[in-house]
């Protein structure tokens, strides 16, 4: 490991931390917060450009980064992005508990969403800022970032943190356009928030927050582009009118989109763009799972307690697929309450997320469509022993490699859903019993293993809200601090696919070499 | 599709079933149950030996078998069995309805052991029997057995059904000695089976059942031989005194070893049975799910309805462990009510299962291990990309082939489990409330999502006993006919390890050719 060149890199993103807190820094100015605010803020500010500045100094043996030096690396730079951001948020006062804080932190980074805030009305305009923020800082990766617009940065070394940081089996697409390409991706994303803030800004605002128009539009943008989904008024998105709601489900399909699509578009290849199979399996998806959820609604075939009418039943569907499919994870209804139908429904598109390539997580549509081929292909060799596999996916033959990379990656995502269920197990939060209160009514509920099970899921996928203890209308605050540190490493995991973190933590990796 | 090869092994299979099915009418005259469960045994006996005497009329045009041949009909094997066999519990009105008594008789062979009987007091002794004893067919192997004991069977016809019959990634040990080591696998079976009985004839009667000692002791036998579990009394195993519930516990722990090692033991090669990797991991798995079981019901650092000795504390969790691990499936206890940690361990176990090569199912314990070094593995690549993988297992190389063979069959585990849960949400039974009575008192749970999840899981993996609205001490008889069948599909799966059951209902394999 060079540890210099690391140094180097690792600088860089600390002084780009620093200037990204700026934002919220200026939100705490116009909001007129007091001066515990604007300390939380220049304090981690000064201390970031600083070390960032002195990280700098030493001047590396080689320019150049090893494949295991880039994973290790990218993964390193989210743990440090997140231990950083996330002091503001104790000498605010906002989350007073560190370990709490940098569970909100790597939440919002890993796009994720799972809040340990109770009352999010206690919390400051600048905090609230800096959440959402980091959700559309995080959508699109920081490293990437930083690559692409430092211009002295190598070629060879970008490609290894791209591959770390980009989700998806496939990032051939992006990385063999390199810097180009990933500007013009940057200001497609930059584009469509920009976009959906005016877009929300033509609703009527919500009443009680009439002068907060603009401020929740641009955080509802934030959370809808990076698929993060902090909410940041009572009741996630449930207060925003029907017009609004409707819109942010569209743009979450839209950011759930691969990037490179919408390049395609640029350059006038619609037909590439309807042909990919991933786009089509995704549609397929989030049509049969809203149609799925609207029927268990409509339907009433199982009782539960909200009255909705046709409009309402179909608004709602279409939002938590959107949402949750997206892992985006914001609610505009209490949706643990539902149907089996409904909630099965809700915990598939969870697993499965959106495209690779976009700012979600989960397992992701390609990886889907390739382990159904690569099944196939395994009957059709059982079938005929001389059967020669000519599966394709997006007009290229699928190698076996591919196949078997995905294959591996399934099972590694279901082991670590095992393993992170049973360490929660350990929590004394279990069998407590939590009350709700929702637009279903207050009701009680028991942390029990359906709550593990979910909480696990919905931070490895980096959804947020879970299902039964800690549901659209709970928080992870009940959990104790050795499960926060387990789910939050369960994010990154997730967030990075698994294998930069175990890199990271392998002594090999830290040889000197 | 060679049909009359294919009709020839399938007419001595029901004749053979013809003839097991001589044993629960013998329990029908000795017991002097009514002509109706005479005839419950006699008709099927007399249907299936005509059939399978016309079935082999026709000369088949080739003797040997295509391996996608061996599969289907390994699969279909299975159901035909099923389906004549479930026919005495409708004549006799044991289980009148026929979807139901295909569950029962599915859960049968596969060793599986959910029931659908709410009131077993009620069944006869010859269903009983029928119940259980199809425990012990299954346990291993139909047509193994066939193929075996009929001299004219085709070497190499046999291999392929053997591959599909028996569980685990490697049936090469078996294979490879054929017939002569796998008459002497059936005599060590046939030989534990009665060790065990006479074993638990020296344990005291059950209260109120003193005539049914060695009817009782060998039901439950044939329950722990075949990792079955169907229970015959109820509470499962909860009456049994404490020296057999300590027998059982060892005897299905043993039951749960690959019996190629009793071979190895017989011809003494004991170092290399303790040298085997699977081995050692499959006693470190039941000591350490032991250990977490039993601290979590002796800590106490949850709240649970059942106040045990410390003896009894530890019997409850070597047992559970013991059963749930070798995928039988008895109880001594309500382990549904249990702290987290007891509940989550045993889930881990269940989906992990006992060894390969033994009679239980799960994922085995094999490929678990494999899994674990396929993912080292590729953790090294990535860290240094010209690593060569020399990764050895059971002491040969660990070829990259076997691995990916087990990814794929994780993922599909995974994408079934997934499935089969999706499929159960469309019943009407989720959501309604179901009263338990048991050693932990009456109390009612809600048929939720987990109800759902285990009950999938207790089927794949040919447990039986699921947890909340299906745990030990309630029963599958809630499900919708179309769930029932879908969780009969599910155990066949397990059992058969999916892709010979793929193979069955692919269209490409009835062609004829």
């Amino acid at each position: 490991m060079s540890y210099k060149k690391l140094g180097k890199i690792l600088g860089k993103i600390m002084i780009l931390e620093s200037i990204l807190m700026l934002a919220p820094l200026a939100v705490a100015f116009i909001y007129k917060e007091g001066i515990k605010n604007i300390l939380a803020f220049t304090i981690p500010i000064l201390a970031l450009a600083l070390l960032g500045f002195l990280l700098q100094l030493p001047k590396p043996e080689r320019n150049t980064l090893y494949q295991k030096e880039g994973f290790a690396l990218t993964a390193l730079v989210w743990v440090v992005m997140t231990l950083f951001g996330a002091v503001p948020f104790v000498i605010s006062g906002d989350i007073p508990n560190y370990i709490d804080a940098c569970f909100e932190m790597m939440s919002g980074f890993t796009t994720t969403g799972s809040s340990i805030i109770t009352d999010i009305t206690a919390i400051s305009h600048s905090s609230l800022f800096w959440r959402s923020f980091s959700h559309w800082i995080g959508g699109m990766g920081i490293l990437v970032f930083v690559l692409i617009f430092i211009p002295e940065s190598n070629e060879g070394s970008s490609m290894h943190l791209l591959r770390a940081e980009s989700p998806g089996p496939q990032v051939g697409k992006i990385v063999s356009k390199m810097k180009v390409t990933t500007r013009i991706l940057y200001l497609i994303y930059l584009g469509m928030t920009v976009l959906e803030v005016i877009i929300l800004m033509l609703d009527k605002p919500i009443s009680g927050y009439e002068s907060e128009k603009f401020f929740f539009s641009l955080l509802a943008t934030f959370g809808c582009a990076g698929t993060g989904g902090f909410g940041f008024i009572p009741g996630s998105m449930e207060l925003f009118h029907p017009f609004s709601q409707y819109v942010m489900a569209i743009f979450l399909i839209l950011f759930g989109c691969n990037f490179s699509l919408y390049y395609l578009l640029l350059i006038g290849k619609l037909r590439q763009v309807l042909k990919s199979e991933e786009f089509r399996s995704y549609f397929l998806i989030i049509g049969a799972a809203v149609a799925f959820v609207f029927i268990s609604l409509v339907g009433r075939f199982e009782a539960f307690p909200q009255e909705y009418t046709t409009e309402e039943a179909f608004r709602h569907s279409l939002f938590q697929v959107a949402s949750l499919m997206t892992t985006a994870g914001y609610t505009t209804t209490d949706y643990h309450v539902w149907p089996m139908l409904a909630t099965t429904t809700l915990i598939v598109v969870m697993f499965i997320g959106a495209m690779a390539g976009s700012t979600a997580g989960g397992i992701k549509v390609s990886r889907i469509v390739i382990a159904v081929k690569g099944v196939c292909i395994n009957v059709r060799k059982l079938i005929n022993p001389h059967y020669i596999p000519k599966a394709k996916f997006e007009g290229k033959t699928l190698e076996e490699r591919t196949i078997n990379d995905v294959f591996a990656f399934i099972t590694l995502y279901f082991f670590l859903l095992v393993a992170a269920i049973f360490l929660l197990s350990f929590d004394s939060v279990n069998a407590q019993v939590v009350t709700i209160a929702s637009d279903a009514g207050t009701y009680t509920v028991k942390h029990g293993f359906f709550s593990n099970f979910s909480a696990v899921l919905t931070c490895i996928s980096n959804v947020g809200p879970a299902f039964e203890a800690v549901g659209p209308y709970a928080s992870f605050a009940g959990y104790s601090p050795f499960s926060k540190i387990v789910l939050t490493l369960t994010m990154l995991l997730g967030r990075l696919e698994i294998l930069p973190v175990f890199i990271l933590f392998s002594p090999k990796t830290w040889k000197k070499i």
